[in-house]
């Protein structure tokens, strides 16, 4: 982008909100409950200042979000604006029409990439969610408990329900608003963490039965292979949560886990405790990501992808 | 007892403890996080008011508080206050000593006997811990960090990291509060929720192994014998994350794990959803608890709890 992005403060993106119409709200695509949770609590905030807003997507909402989701109403819009977007690649199919015509991003990436022309960006929020609480209290508008729901999921989603690092005091202040405004907290947690398909729990056993530990037990790795995933009768987007599971072994440090992504492409996701840096782990393998949570790709087959990053892995930790 | 209990507001509970000195702090036996985190935290508070307090447990204080507890000095305790205790027969083998002699209770169940000549009963409040925040506030005792680790980890284990229902606005306002304070919340919430041992992770397995779903599948069953708990090498005490696992699973609305505890004994848990009551399926076979979590236990063959059990759930379910 040519044109400098104008960084505003809570205060100006009120402004600037109070000052357009017709709102485009986009998500980011693989939408999760931060991205939704901003994008269709927005919606209602700018609905209050008698604004007209929708949300889209690049990818399809995944049905477990419809306590809060709702139809668009047809207008035509004039003003743009992303929620939870690091960079306009992650709205997929809509970049090439977004390009240079986003007029206000709302994030807490610090890796945003500046892609719009105003860009709010707090950087400590643990949720894009906790943005838009402020913004909604900052415009005194009454928040509703659907709203509340919209916002709270985003709130937990996006810090593991509140286990994260990245959690903060503002974090829990902020549920605490939320639930005094009726947020259903309880069913939204159960939704969010506490129910898998059979087929997830399938898969998830399966992949336990391939671990295997290494460097004094510091390391566990588990696998998912094309053929288990066929046999648990899996989809690839219900495989996210299994990457989590080896870390939660005692004494384990480094948790790996592998999952076939083709005949000859491996997608690794590792998961460390202090002081190991996951990021530094795939890094090591052109892969990338946060200190606690990382990933890389290996082509080949799957003896290849194990040697590839128990070495990587072996580097970092030093054994 | 004899003598009418007195009932205490957080001002009067305040006075008490100014006014008395050389206390004596019982826990409840099979101590959990949030009797410990409330002993511990009241010593301190009580060493702020220049007062000496040590904190007892008739069982032995488990490893994994360690990050707060702490030896006790000796002098001779002339004031007895228990926290989170319901019933004097919780604390085991101390209560034919504390009989009559307990001064003052601080407790959030509703269900307390009134044992104490004095009780301050919160019981809207999620943890004991929240009212011990609520009297260090009260002093203006300023906490240190290891003193809000032990609030911390009574608020979030009695909450579920504020998944239960009994997660209040004022949970989040208390977690807020003692993250400012400097409690170290991933640490904690990772100790207390994300750690299992490589052996219950074995038995999970195996008991996963034996799921059977019923009623449409909304009843889903596992269980674990003798054998399989040998085989996997676990105490019977690292079985209890399990009894959660089949009620997290999409669409059942009844989880049942039962488990071997002699040749011819199976106690068996009962987790539900709305709106079935865990209590009215477990009271069949006359066992009991709360709505959501319930167990009995049956005598006899697997084979006969099985049937036994399933003939409960079906009563309760009608199907």
């Amino acid at each position: 982008m040519n044109k400098k992005t104008c960084y505003l403060s809570i205060d100006k993106t009120c402004e600037f909100l109070k000052l357009n119409n017709n709102y485009l709200i986009v998500t980011h695509s693989s939408p999760d409950g931060d991205t939704l949770g901003s994008g269709f609590a927005l919606k209602f905030i700018l609905k209050q200042l008698n604004k007209k807003a929708k949300v889209i997507c690049f990818d399809e909402i995944p049905q477990k979000y419809s306590y809060f989701t709702e139809p668009n109403e047809d207008f035509k819009e004039q003003t743009v604006i992303t929620v939870d977007v690091a960079d306009l690649n992650l709205t997929s199919g809509l970049e090439s029409s977004l390009k240079n015509k986003v007029n206000l991003a709302i994030d807490h990436h610090k890796s945003n990439t500046e892609f719009a022309e105003n860009l709010l960006l707090e950087e400590n929020s643990a949720s894009c969610c906790e943005i838009i609480l402020k913004i909604a209290e900052h415009l005194n508008v009454k928040i509703n408990g659907k709203t509340a729901d919209a916002l709270y999921t985003g709130v937990c989603t996006d810090t593991g329900c509140f286990k994260f690092s990245n959690t903060t005091a503002d974090t829990f202040y902020a549920a605490a608003k939320l639930k005094t405004l009726g947020a259903n907290t309880e069913k939204i947690n159960r939704l969010m963490f506490e129910t898998k398909t059979k087929q997830q729990l399938k898969i998830e056993q399966m992949a336990l039965d391939t671990a295997e530990y290494f460097f004094n037990d510091k390391c566990m790795m588990i696998f998912i292979t094309e053929e288990m995933i066929a046999k648990a009768g899996c989809k690839q987007n219900e495989l996210d949560a299994v990457s989590s599971v080896p870390r939660t072994v005692e004494g384990v440090l480094v948790g790996v886990t592998i999952k076939q992504k083709g005949p000859e492409e491996f997608k690794i996701s590792v998961r460390t405790h202090e002081p190991y840096d996951a990021s530094k782990i795939c890094g090591i393998l052109n892969g990338g990501g946060h200190i606690r949570a990382a990933g890389c790709t290996v082509n080949g087959n799957l003896e290849f992808a194990k040697k590839q990053i128990l070495s990587a892995v072996e580097r970092v930790i030093g054994v």
